[in-house]
Order: structure tokens, then sequence, then C-alpha cells
């Protein structure tokens, strides 16, 4: 396979130079020449390379409703706004509002997404054209419509690139039944499946678990043998500190979404007490209705903040920290080895320009990231060692924006039909 | 003087034409016919004209600190490392700090500063220079270093341009003694002053208020005559209800900086009920140095999070109240008929390019830019008639850049050889 070799990237505050082959970061050394009809890429000594984002729970074409019901309170916002469109989608708007979200993802560095949603087979689709990686879930819901694509995932997964990985999705304690979440259990015990479920997210749902099983979201789950190393506990945030225990002993990974749970106004995510007891935490940005943007850069420096006004400490969630949970620890929580700009690792990074307002000066480059940054100082995004953007350029961004903005019309004129 | 014709912008969802003369919106219609000699700008039906951004408290040149000193404790991160290298700080710092600043702003869609900070006449120059409104403190502390250009601001303030005011600016009524407070607001009474503090900003403010006045900081300061309908609160998080209602009855203007005060881990600022009385809310960035950026549009959608998340409430803070917050609401703080995209109302506005992924789809033009949007969804920036960006350049970006770094990095060899 064809190598790349970086030139003149910032890695570490030092000018460097990296080589990519077969997906894996190969080289990184200062001087090194290139081979015979080998890509080259000049970075000039004015892009740093740093680590890719991983954004560990979404729901990506929910960027279709991006904006339609804001600032309204949540069962209302659901039950009236959100699920009575949602009714509404067909594969191809599931299809061109995926491709809205991956182009945004890409635009603010992210090169994974843990996706949660119906017409799996176009969130799919989109990802394997855009060159993204992702983990699709087989959605599980009890009493929803039943528009998945769980079947055809089943059937074709391994035909899928390597970027490519599917999770048992059920959606949520509240939405499943009791028995198809244990058989959900021994499947994921059968298969050592990533599981991929809401849990914790509101008070309503802590205090209905407590009166209907007598036991917390975590023991109900743990009963269930659903809580395991590769279960993603998306929102994770009414806790007890014996829950935050279990998790922590059973090595699950809990999914911080600050911007989702402040807009929502569902609660505060314990991050004190989850790192104090060694747990795994990663970040996400939620669907675009509840956010409403996909910027894991957003996500970070919310998460910093929230934790600091939360726990009263200014230290608590330093960048370095919220920077790795939103690269490494959300690379490792799906078995991916990447998130980190050594030779070995996936061939993932962002290209930071860092002769821009936010970035300068550039005493720490991390804290600029997650404290100033926004998307717009990311020159160039490279996914699985290939450009997903360069120069930031986005090959077909104009087409898929004018079919994301003529499905989220139609989708609209349908709903009005009804 | 020469117009400007903004040809084929979207208002309110229409297509529509603009002309700019001496600073205001002299006419707004469909299909005007360009004048002899007029300017013309052709936005082509995909950028909309939207109100731009009052920051109503900052301190610019702080933006050469960005990233030095984070997640630290507040005392020892001012005590050990802010105030150090402030203390090196010379005019030309202020200069090129106050440049990065605005390029920053402008940006990010901000057309006024509200600043307080050393060598003002620096920042006076950088605002000129580059075209952007300010309002610059005559600042007062009884302790600080005397790096103050006061005298300079009164003797040539009749001499600047009608975009740049002064503030009277005591900077806290912990660090200005009584008697100098007492003045201040006789001063502030004859000339009809603006006047400009840090208020109620930490617990302890409040608590020693009540320790060494027995009144609560708000009552203190409208005991000196300091609590006037110019009076910009910058903070404003610990306040009584009775506080709230004093506010309201003297008709002061609140300052919101989220950002800031969950970086610190100051506290919230108490939004719901300041509107419930009735006053006056404006947002602001505060310094680079607790933020680390001066990106409105970021805080628009902290504040709105924050008293969500806060009061508990979704619908709290919707997106047409922050964004009149941080547009018309904080020009009017400083007597500017702005903020307002209307016939007779000054020329400052923004002209956000739709045709981006954050703003797609655009079920709510204004939703989009408080919860979707980045700074890179603006395309130009208009303040008194004139561009400050076009089509995303501005002018001499790349020196103003260059000479920052180098201010930045000189300033800390300077700290190292004390």
């Amino acid at each position: 396979m064809k190598s790349l070799l970086l030139k003149n990237v910032i890695l570490a505050r030092k000018n460097t130079d990296i080589r990519i082959r077969n997906g894996q970061f190969e080289k990184i050394a200062q001087n090194l020449t290139p081979e015979d009809g080998e890509d080259l890429f000049h970075a000039n000594g004015t892009l740093a390379i740093l680590p890719a984002f991983y954004n560990a729970h979404t729901h990506a074409a929910m960027t279709l409703m991006r904006g339609y019901a804001d600032d309204l309170e949540l069962f209302r916002w659901l039950s009236e706004m959100i699920w009575p469109l949602e009714a509404q989608l067909t594969p191809e708007d599931v299809y061109n509002g995926s491709r809205l979200a991956i182009l945004e993802m890409i635009r603010s560095g992210t090169v994974f997404f843990n996706d949660m949603y119906w017409f799996q087979k176009q969130t799919v689709r989109a990802a394997e054209e855009m060159g993204i990686r992702a983990c699709i879930g087989l959605l599980q819901l009890s009493n929803g419509n039943d528009n998945t694509d769980n079947e055809w995932l089943k059937e074709n997964r391994n035909s899928f690139s390597s970027r490519i990985q599917t999770a048992l999705a059920p959606h949520a304690i509240y939405t499943v039944d009791t028995e198809t979440l244990r058989k959900t259990g021994e499947i994921a015990s059968g298969q050592n499946a990533l599981i991929h479920i809401h849990l914790a997210e509101t008070k309503k749902e802590f205090d209905d678990c407590i009166n209907q099983h007598n036991m917390t979201p975590v023991q109900y789950l743990d009963t269930l043998g659903l809580l395991t190393p590769r279960t993603i506990l998306a929102h994770s945030i009414y806790l007890t500190e014996d829950d935050i225990k279990l998790i922590a002993k059973r090595n699950s990974i809990t999914v911080h979404m600050p911007a989702s749970n402040m807009k929502l106004a569902s609660g505060r995510f314990p991050g004190e007490t989850i790192l104090k007891h060694h747990s795994r935490i990663a970040l996400g940005t939620d669907g675009a209705c509840s956010n409403n943007n996909l910027s894991m850069i957003e996500e970070m420096k919310l998460a910093a903040l929230l934790a600091k006004l939360g726990s009263e400490n200014p230290e608590t969630f330093p960048a370095p920290l919220v920077y790795d949970m939103a690269s490494r620890r959300g690379a490792e929580a799906f078995g991916l080895h990447a998130g980190v700009i050594q030779e070995g690792y996936l061939a993932d990074a962002i290209l930071v320009d860092l002769n821009t307002p936010t970035m300068t000066p550039d005493f720490h480059t991390i804290s600029n990231m997650v404290y100033a940054a926004d998307p717009s100082v990311i020159d160039s995004v490279i996914c699985d060692g290939k450009f997903l953007m360069k120069h930031r350029v986005i090959d077909g961004e104009q087409e898929i924006l004018a079919a994301a903005r003529e499905s989220a019309h139609k989708l609209v004129e349908r709903l009005k039909k009804c």
C-alpha cells in the first residue's frame, strides 16, 4: 500500500516528519527521505499534529432536525416535536442527515462516532463513502417503530471496511423490557460484543427504576449481565457512589455529554467521583437536536468548565485530561489503538493551524485547543492513514449541504400533511 | 459620505437590499438601484444579515497570556501566575495584545468591547486603527501598579472617533478604598459618566463586604452613589433578591460571563431572578486568561445552557433572548442605538454564511447561531458602516499574529530574568 509522508509537522513543540503506511504511524523522525511514489504533505512548520476526536455517543442523522425545536421542556420536546418528525424519516433522509453529520464531524476533527439510530444501512453507507470510522448500533426498542436495518447489519457486518464496527444497542432501560435486556446480555457475553445504552440520564429514570426494580439503573443493568468492559453507558448522570464503584469494578465506560445534559436540564455528570474511583470516561456530543452541534472541541470545554463549577474546584478536569477523554480514552473504549501520535498507533490525526488568533500565543497547545479554539483552527484531518479533509477542503461538501437542506425541508412538509 | 449598498442579503428569511450611509442603515428594501459611485457588496442570497455582538466586559490585552496558566485555584492563579506576568507588561505589549484581541473579536462578529486594563492609550490606538468600537476604562486601583494612561485619556477623549468612549473604572470594591469610590460616584454623577466595575464575583467578596461594611456589595455600591443607569456591573454573581430589586430600581446593568465564572469556579449568575425583576443583562467574555477566547457566540451558548441546567428548566434563557443580550441589550447599555437591523440604527452587522454545516438546515437562524455555530460561519463584519472583515479577510492579520506572538514570548522571557 502506498505510504504518505508528512513533512515538517509540529509534534510536542518540535518539527518532525511522519511516515504513514497501512493505516498506521510507521515512523516518526526528523528529515525522513521521501520514498519513490510516496504521497507528500508539506506542513511547513505551521501545522501541529494532534490526536483526532472519538465521539462516544451520537445520533448522526438528527442533524436534519437541528434547530427545529429548542428551549422546550424535555417531554414536550420529545413527544410533540421530535418523535412526530422522526416518524416521517425515510432511509434517504438518514443518509443525507448522516452525511451532514459526518461533514460537520470531519470539519471539527472527529474521526469516529458511536451511533444509535434507525435505517442504519444509510449511516454505514455514508461513513464508508466519507472514510470516517463508526460504531453502528443494533437498535432495540420494545415499543418503538421498526425502521431498523438490524438484520441487514448482522448479515453484512463482515463485509464492512475495518473502520466500521457494530454494537448491541438497547435504547434504554425504560424503553426495552427486562427479558429483551437479559437476552441481549447473553448474546453480548457469547460474542464479546460492544453494548451501547442510554443510562441514568434523568432523575425520573432513576426514581422509576428504584420503584419498579428496587435497584438503581446501574444495579439493574448488572443483574441482567449488561455491565461489561465493553459496555458504553451514555449520560451516566444519576449514579450513587456504589454505582460508580460497580461500574469501576466491571470496567464499563461512562460517556459524558455536557452540552446535551445542560440544554435539556438533565443534570450534572459526577465526573470527579468517577475519576476518584478510577473509572473510565469518554466524551460525546449526543445528537444535534439536543446540543446542537457535533463539535468535540466545544464538548471538551464544556466538560472542563462544568466540572470546575460543579465541584467548586478550578483544578478539576484540567485541559490535558479532557483532551485525553475526547481522544485516546474514547478510542480505547471501542478497542481502537488510537488517539496517540506515536509509531504503531492507528494513523488518525488532526493538523491544527497555529497561525490563527485563538491558537496565539502558543504557551500550551492543548490548553488552547480545549479553552480557546473552535473548529476553524483545524486545517486537515487524517483517518486510517487517509485525508478526510485537506487544507479545509472536503470533497463533495456543497452537494452534501444541498441534499441535507432538501431532506430537512421535505421532512417537515410530510409532517404538515399528516 | 460615500454610501454602501448590500445587494441580496437575507433578513428575517427574506432577500433584500440595504443601503448604509453615514454609519447608519438608511434604507432597507428590495431592488434598490445602485447610486453613482456607491460601493456595492453582493451577498448573492446566501448570507444572512444579523446583529453584531457587543462584548460588555473584557481585558483585551490579556490575549497575550492566553493558555499561560490554566486549571489553577483562583488565588494561586492570580498571585503566582497572572500578576507577576502583568507586572512585566509594556505599552507595546498592550498594543499587540489589544490588536490580537480585536482580530479575534472581529472574526467572531464582535463590533464593540468594554475594556478595563492598563496602558489604555495602546488599546485606543489599536481600536482606532482596526475600526472597532470600544469603551475604555479610566482604571482605579488603590494598591495596583500605576501603569495607567488615565490622564492621557481625560485630555484626549474629545479627539477620539465617535466609536470610542470612556468609563470611570474602579476595579472592584475590594481593591479601591471607600473614599476613592465615593469620589468616583460624585464625578460620575456630575458628568453622567459610565461606571464600569467588577462586582460580587466571588463568595469571599460578598462575605468580606458584609463583615467590613455590614452591607452586601450592591448595597455598599449604592450608598457610595455608584449604582446608576450607566453602571456596568461585571459578574454580579453573589446577589440577594433584595440586591436584584435594588439593581432593577437603579436600572443598572449586570454583565454575565459564564465561561469565566465556570472556569474559575466563581459561581452561577442568578439570571432567572434578574429577569424576573426586569433587570438588565448584557453578556461579556472576560479576558482571554479566564475564558480563554473572546467569542460571544460561545458565550451565548454557555449562558443559555448554564441557565437551563442551574434552574432545572430547559425553557429558561431561550436562544432569541440570549442573542438579544449579546447584541441589542449590550449596545443599549453603552448608549448605542444598535444591535437591530432596522432603518435608523447604527450600521453594525454580521453577514453569516448559511451554506455551512452548522447553519444547515435553517429552521431557526438564531437557534443555529446560539447553539450550533462557531465563528467560522461569519463571512463578513460591518461596524459603523464599514467592513472590518470582508469574506473572511481582515487586513494585516498575519502581521498582528506575528507581533502578538513575539510580544508574548518576550514578556515571559522578561519574567524569567526577574
